[in-house]
């Protein structure tokens, strides 16, 4: 096991800040540029992160603490962000999701003693048993799967541009 | 054809910022882990993207400019800051990295009329013929994979802290 509260902490308090300054001022076609029909763009990938901190991990970490293994998580709708009306300007979605993130660590740091918390487990509906500490590790590496999307979907927009290098570039290598 | 000198340019001048952003001030255990016998850890990754702004872009697109088919470019060797004798702080990569990659901006900006250039050739000693700009948009399409390696090799250690939860993470799929 490698997981430690304060290591995920480093990770979780950096993302949004660091999606802010590399994505901040970018021209449209970066930000608008998707993997093809029914994929998503950078915009929506931020959107979703968002919708994860307000119905995800803090709402299923307190759900554990409450209820244990009695009863399955209320289910998550990971695509409720596409319901938005109409697509709000990426610098408010930035300033959400750390606002709500820094919000989200300080919850974790009341609610959660490592000693105490971590091998608490809870129902997932679809896994079954997951312990606490798994939930949390999961809130790090959906950050790290959600950085490495934004920069996979960025770089399809160049993949007839680069030519032959394409052979030596591993990111354009997954959707072939 | 998606390429644009500022759009390019865009990507180029936020990485070095972004990682450092991202990754200083990790634990050793995020900087340090790599994926098994062979792979790189994040410090060494930045160890090559100083590499190759000071042996690749650059130098090749002068070589471009200068020699246009005529001679194959040098090789540049995609290993080379493994020979790096000790492991420099991670502190001081940023620093470096940043610096020349600013210089580099400055040069491809003196050096490059896009209207003039895009279309050079030049000889690439694995593929042949290759234009001006899909060097640039290789540039640009390399740091994301190297973004993209970097979240990679961090996610892969939490790989068994998410248990269940692996099987959402498209980050933890490639390497099974």
């Amino acid at each position: 096991m490698n997981f430690s509260m304060k290591e995920a902490i480093e990770v979780l308090e950096r993302t949004p800040k660091t999606l802010e300054y590399f994505l901040s001022g970018l021209s449209d076609g970066w930000l608008q540029c998707n993997e093809g029909e029914g994929t998503w763009n950078v915009s929506q990938v931020i959107g979703h992160l968002i919708e994860a901190e307000k119905n995800n991990w803090i709402p299923r970490l307190e759900f554990i603490l409450q209820e244990g293994e009695n009863k399955p998580f209320p289910p998550f709708d990971r695509y409720s962000h596409l319901n938005e009306g109409s697509d709000r300007p990426i610098e408010q979605k930035f300033l959400e999701f750390e606002t709500i993130r820094t919000l989200n660590i300080s919850k974790l740091k009341v609610l959660i003693e490592p000693e105490l918390h971590l091998e608490l487990t809870g129902y997932h509906p679809a896994f079954g048993i997951v312990k606490l500490r798994e939930l949390l590790s999961t809130w790090v590496v959906h950050d790290l799967t959600h950085l490495a999307q934004i920069v996979r979907v960025m770089a399809e927009r160049y993949r007839s541009d680069v030519g032959s290098w394409k052979e030596y570039l591993s990111i354009l290598k997954r959707n072939e």
